[in-house]
């Protein structure tokens, strides 16, 4: 591998692991050495130009100067806690809980999505007084102790702890059944029945109501109304970890849970809120909010600070201002139509999936067998690289092209992604 | 209490019960609305000036401006994430390592002190394949389910986990032993039996190498030495929480473990690192690093991007160009000796304790008895508020102020600190 890059690259890759340690991913087998981004693009220190179709975390755009400002005015004013009294914590939580549907009035803010799931379960712990948790068998909702072990691919060197139960991931291209919405809630009642059986009893299903990491599946309209009846019928609350749908990037609605046409308990939010600024946190109903008050206590020095909230101000006005989110519905849907176009065109592709600024294709190496094209997509992926298109794979076979820009990305972009995509297919062979 | 403030702030508490939940701490009766701060100094919405004696987030002065440029330059040029090579990360984590004795050589990054000491906590299990930890009974190490586990005076709804084990804080001014540093070996290795005996097993020993929360004991030179080979003769590992002490704080040392002469296996840092960004880390050896990524996958999305860096680095400048550690040195001392001459004169002050920059007194309403004059310390503070300065109480009994500033502190800030308490001891009364 290392034959392969530059010897800037080779240097940084050596004090990488000198001072970070092994095991540090990065992408790609000549991985991009970053100097600067603007909007929807990226350059790498020899001045090659990026589109970036991958990363959410920059939500309006790499860099955008309104956000710039504020952090930058913010931090020069004051940045302090909320043991003190402010009005930016209080100014963007009435914002952004008003984004929310009734009771979900209340917001709690911390500095990772990671954090705020940790929360989030503790929360369900406090309501209900349980702490078994259910989630599915391919998700990933963040890096403490405890949420980590959320994660399948992610397990604990003692063993994943067993107060956490795993539900199959839906998977629209290759269905378990014909009904996937009651296979679904079937699936969650039958671990929750487990739980009740054990010491833990049932506190929580966790999941991101766009399966963003098991390959955005394409699921029928009410697909989670079995699911969630069936967890409070059990007196257990749902968390919908909008990490990765919420903040518009949908196009169709602001949340990923109210185009599923839910009402979770609890909310958890973190990589957009600030573009890039640690910024995250917990929406959940007052009486929620009050039972977790009430039954932990809890403080976050940073969470919630006025050069926090000042970002993630900003980042609303920006989504507000610039029309993102029906952005993000137009240039989506043209985006999906273009992959279908080329779909018609390569065989490998098998199934095109997603919706808004969140979508991508499936690569098999035979249609009839939907055989995934592990290995394959590797390749494509390296090569759009460098071809100057930066995304990434996702899935439960890893076999889905990961397409997920920020709200800047337009028709223009698409088209070069697309096109770009179409002549690597044809270059690379399976 | 509501009746005591003003309407402004009576509508800021109405709406932070609304949109933020009960039980949102605030410091004072009449909560502090700040709008601005600079140096040492904060303005509240009135105008009114406070010296600020307590907070070390801002560890090299509210809003410095070379803190603030660094934030914004990096903030218009890039921000993504360390799965793509970056400068800034490599520059900062070696500039912060070099501060270590060996060898402790290897950092990661994360966003806030509970997620590195969450990391810690892992990295004991990678290195033991054990889990059970102590820590002393009125320490505080973090907002997350798991580190929360480690504090006392934080237990969750549904009980301790019983792989925690206490000792009791060492007391310089109670002492339970005329060998202080033994005795504490002794309660170490007492728990160390018991987790050994239990399924557990032990993994770590995590303390304040200052002891912080304790309320900052006098402790003898070498307090640390038999504990520490009571710890390794075990296999277990020490973690030293250097998130108050650490980055120059008490004078002499840049750590506290430093300052006790020892070197721990792994040390967690937080708070002061940017000045108030939410950036934080893990410094251990090559060996412990490469144990816990070969056992546990770990990726933070913020942690040591562009930004955090840039945050850290200028601190580090900061610290050296405006010689801060020796400001704390001299500054520490004269305001120790001007707090010991204000014990000569009011019998309330039991005891003077601290170092640079980290430092208070014990108040007790008889020296004899040494009774914990637990209630006016209470009412010294708020006065203390209204006559324009900022500081707080920690300590086994609540009854130490602890004075905490950030390091541009000077002896005109002291003279000013130690008039206003000589009044407030003089007019308040017992």
């Amino acid at each position: 591998m290392d034959s392969a890059v530059t010897p800037t690259t080779k240097s940084l890759l050596d004090r990488r692991d000198a001072v970070l340690g092994p095991n540090m991913s990065t992408f790609y087998e000549d991985p991009v050495h970053l100097v600067k981004g603007a909007g929807v693009w990226l350059w790498d220190a020899d001045g090659k130009k990026y589109l970036d179709c991958y990363n959410n975390v920059p939500h309006v755009g790499h860099c955008h100067p309104h956000v710039v400002d504020a952090i930058a005015k913010q931090a020069a004013t004051l940045n302090t806690h909320t043991r003190y009294l402010h009005e930016g914590i209080l100014d963007y939580t009435e914002r952004l809980t008003a984004t929310f549907d009734d009771p979900l009035n209340t917001a709690l803010l911390c500095c990772t999505g990671s954090e705020a799931n940790d929360v989030a379960l503790r929360m369900a712990e406090a309501v209900t007084g349980k702490t078994g948790i259910i989630a599915t068998d391919h998700t990933y909702h963040g890096n403490t102790s405890t949420v980590s072990q959320l994660s399948t691919t992610n397990t604990p060197k003692l063993g994943q702890s067993n107060h956490i139960r795993f539900v199959p991931t839906p998977d629209s291209y290759r269905p378990a059944s014909n009904d996937p919405a009651q296979f679904f809630a079937d699936q969650v009642s039958a671990k929750i029945a487990e739980l009740q059986a054990s010491e833990h009893g049932f506190a929580a299903l966790i999941l991101c109501p766009f399966f963003g990491n098991e390959g955005f599946p394409d699921l029928p309209a009410g697909f989670l109304d079995a699911t969630l009846k069936a967890v409070h019928a059990a007196g257990g609350i749902l968390i919908a970890d909008e990490v990765q749908p919420g903040f518009g990037r949908l196009g169709s609605h602001f949340w990923g849970h109210q185009f599923q046409g839910i009402t979770p308990d609890v909310v958890t939010l973190g990589k957009p809120m600030g573009n890039g600024h640690p910024v995250a946190g917990v929406v959940t109903s007052a009486d929620i909010m009050h039972e977790f008050r009430t039954a932990f206590r809890y403080f976050n020095t940073f969470g919630g600070n006025p050069v926090s909230c000042a970002a993630a101000m900003a980042v609303m006005d920006v989504i507000e201002s610039e029309g993102l989110m029906t952005r993000a519905a137009d240039v989506g849907a043209y985006a999906k139509d273009a992959m279908q176009s080329l779909a018609n065109k390569h065989e490998i592709i098998g199934d095109v999936r997603g919706k808004g600024m969140f979508f991508g294709a499936e690569l098999v190496t035979d249609r009839a067998t939907k055989t995934p094209a592990t290995d394959y997509i590797l390749r494509v992926i390296e090569e759009l690289r460098n071809r100057g298109i930066l995304l990434n794979k996702i899935g439960v076979h890893y076999n889905t092209l990961k397409i997920r820009p920020n709200l800047q990305f337009n028709r223009e972009n698409t088209d070069q992604l697309i096109e770009t995509l179409d002549a690597v297919l044809t270059d690379i062979q399976p």
